[in-house]
């Protein structure tokens, strides 16, 4: 077997470990009965573990040495790919690996109930052990690939983002947002009041005929995937068998019917990877900025728009049973109401950068050992203070509502809102490149948008940068011009 | 690390990943979306390839050899299986391994269309890919252990049962069977006719719900397991999350609940396991006589018992809505009725031996190459006709109603009458020790029962062979005497 062989049957083999991951991941928070959570973390433990084995054997560092991409620049790609996740095991001692999935596992249930009881001090040890594993394996892959800490933790979520690319873009948004949105309220207060869409109760069963009837009119493959309920709506699973969640309120449809979009947005882009390249790491998605940009294009773009309005309120009056409230423009308005709230995955789009900002801000000094926490919930309601001008009332919906940092995931939350300015970025150049976009929306066929974000985006998995699948499908760098454009456009022109 | 920390770190590892597979095919058989079975089958290869490579590191025989119990006879057992469990796995290549376990994979995804098409031609070419492997696989343990290659087979469902020990038992069965059943059917025809039980539809929640009801009240801890639907019938998952499913149909509840109770016998048995050696070989319940032991003792002896109706028909009544026909007596005679017919699931317990000698006989011909698989459908259908004087009007209803073969699961179905002799035997036991236990259960009672299954076989796991967990428990071999008298006393004698 040639020393290209080896490694790509190896990464193969790894990649297979990590679907099984996906889908047991998917079943703990989905079907697993509350007694199996102890064996559970040990098995995925277990997983993740021998994956950190497999890639870090001795002779695995030859190997890659010695592979010959001939030529090929996917084959190269991939080599290039195996050699990044090489080098960042490698740092990390196997033990650490396990420990961490470990405490991660554990500190998810405990979060469960101390989110139930908005209870931080349940979570604080637990949490604790999580945070401080999370910066010993940080501190490593830094120390190996000549980063900072947190900069290691944004190149496991987004390869090659650092802090000295984020801050500018953020710094931006940090000085238009203020204004942006008083000018956004201000507008809004101007429109007439607006009505109910709909009567509650909205029946479970009815939610989840239109959650799945929209997911297959926008392209999702139901031969591909499924849709399930869980506490805290994902997109997960494996190869060819993408599972996303969402969670049903009876007295107001529109969240879940939001999140299932959002997810459906995750989904598209795995269902549409390249299938020659299945199981192999430049098969993979680009990294967790494009990620959010694929479900926030479909959330926040195409969903909330006046376009899209005028196609699903009729669909949505069939499900629910019609009555005089279910006009488009009404539906519309509903779904682009802005308002400063407490819990970002229900933010809007024009104060969620918000959320971030607070998120990302404290994140990075947890990181770099600059806040204790026992201090989170005081620095974290302060910065919503700050920020949105809101009194966090209890920690359910403060610094408990994100699964994120009991699961060991810090770095994880810049990529939301680079998602959101990608996401901007894109939806422009696609309304750009097909002229009829929206008329195509409001008559509910996506072909064209989604044939669209397969060429640009999909089809190029992991094969270039997500700074290259931006500047070759839209243009121009990343920024967060297009993202303020779209929202002023949207809140203050009112142009849909 | 001492040498034996070591080999007990591995296998509670190689347990971990069993886990993984547990739930994977679980997931599989309930969840998972058609598309993705081809990159399951992948995955679920890399798994078993992994357990095998793990378990045949040159390292691990010496550390087996130098491994010490220090005189702890569960240390000691637990030895004795990692080298039973050891040298099985070095007699098979890696390769091979993983070759049946996708191969197993694919004839199962293709068998559950020629079912339905029952059309045994479409399979056949998956199948003896199957069985080429099986046979290829079998040889080389035989080789290792001296065993001839169908006892290589069986001492993986049943360790050290051999064909030599089946074969008297079986004759014994052979010999009485066509009287008893004759005189069977000759007492049940001078009875009166049978009313019907409640009336169809029974709406498939409320029959769900009856399930749990039941499950729980005979002892299944629904905080460690669950209960769902699949094509076939079966109880897996992984340790602490025991999953059992059925399938449902609206014009008969019976099949479904009965089927729920079955599982549920193997449930107790996995639940009721020493939770000291979870993970370890010696903590696994002890083969498959033993399971299906359980299985059928819950759902042959106590569920189609006359104290069971009596405790069961208000239940039911309540369920469904009350009518005339929910008496006990009449439930009863409905669970025990006797009728000759071609699916082996829903055989009764006096003709399904006939159901098991067919197999056996057929099963065995293939492993040693007197069966060419063409042949298969008309030697089934033959052997059916000379045991129970039926004719299979379709391979549907003949030898592609299981999904046994196709899984490469050749030596496991003399199990299956084995169990049913030991949960006769092991019955007759536990009624001598406790005195009033047809009074309890007909109270819907069953904690004296469950107390003594998990004191007689439960607890004992895998620490002493099947031979002494039976004759420990009831004072005498596992034979056909027991079974043999209680379908007398049941069935001709009317005694219950």
């Amino acid at each position: 077997m040639s020393a290209y062989d080896s490694v790509h049957r190896l990464f193969g083999r790894i990649s297979s470990l990590e679907d099984a991951g996906g889908i047991l991941s998917w079943d703990r928070d989905t079907m697993m009965p509350v007694g199996a959570a102890g064996r559970r973390a040990t098995v995925m433990a277990t997983l993740s573990g021998l994956q950190h084995e497999m890639l870090t054997k001795p002779e695995v560092a030859d190997q890659l040495n010695r592979a010959d991409a001939e030529g090929d620049p996917w084959r190269q790609a991939n080599l290039d790919e195996m050699i990044r996740l090489h080098a960042r095991a490698v740092a990390v001692p196997g033990d650490l690996v396990e420990a961490l999935s470990r405490a991660g596992s554990e500190a998810e249930m405990v979060w469960r109930q101390a989110r139930k009881d908005s209870d931080f001090k349940a979570l604080l040890p637990a949490l604790q052990t999580v945070l401080d594993l999370t910066r010993e394996s940080a501190a490593a892959v830094g120390e190996a690939l000549n980063l900072s800490p947190y900069d290691a933790l944004l190149d496991g979520f987004d390869p090659g983002m650092t802090q000295a690319t984020i801050t500018p873009i953020f710094d931006t948004l940090a000085r238009e947002l203020p204004s942006l949105i008083r000018d956004v309220l201000a507008a809004q207060a101007a429109r007439p009041p607006v009505g109910q869409v709909g009567q509650s109760p909205f029946p479970i069963p009815a939610q989840e005929q239109l959650g799945l009837r929209m997911m297959r009119r926008v392209g999702f493959d139901m031969t591909r995937g499924r849709l399930d309920v869980s506490a805290h709506p994902f997109c997960g699973g494996a190869t060819s068998d993408v599972r996303i969640t969402t969670r049903y309120e009876e007295n107001d449809f529109l969240p879940a019917f939001l999140g299932v979009m959002h997810e459906t947005g995750h989904a598209l882009y795995e269902q549409g990877l390249p299938q020659d390249w299945m199981g192999q790491p430049v098969g993979r998605a680009r990294g967790m900025t494009m990620h959010e940009s694929q479900s926030l294009l479909l959330e926040m773009q195409v969903t909330r728009s006046r376009a899209f309005a005028e196609f699903a309120a009729p669909v949505m009056a069939e499900a629910f049973g019609s009555n005089d409230s279910w006009g488009a423009e009404n539906l519309y308005r509903h779904m682009t109401r802005v308002e400063p709230g407490f819990i970002r995955v229900d933010a809007d789009e024009v104060t969620y950068p918000a959320h971030i900002l607070t998120r990302y801000e404290l994140e990075v000094a947890m990181i770099d050992g600059k806040l204790a926490l026992k201090d989170l919930p005081d620095a974290f309601n302060g910065r919503i203070r700050d920020l949105l001008g809101l009194e966090v009332p209890d920690d359910r919906r403060g610094c408990l509502q994100d699964i994120h940092w009991p699961l060991g995931l810090w770095g994880y939350f810049p990529c939301y809102a680079l998602g959101a300015l990608t996401a901007a970025q894109l939806f422009a150049a696609a309304r750009a490149a097909v002229p009829d976009l929206d008329n195509g929306i409001a008559k509910g066929d996506f072909t064209s948008l989604l044939g669209w974000l397969r060429k640009a985006v999909h089809e190029r998995a992991s094969s270039v940068s997500t700074e290259t699948i931006v500047r070759e499908a839209t243009g121009s760098n990343l920024g967060a011009e297009a993202y303020l454009a779209h929202v002023r456009r949207r809140y203050i022109d009112d142009a849909g």
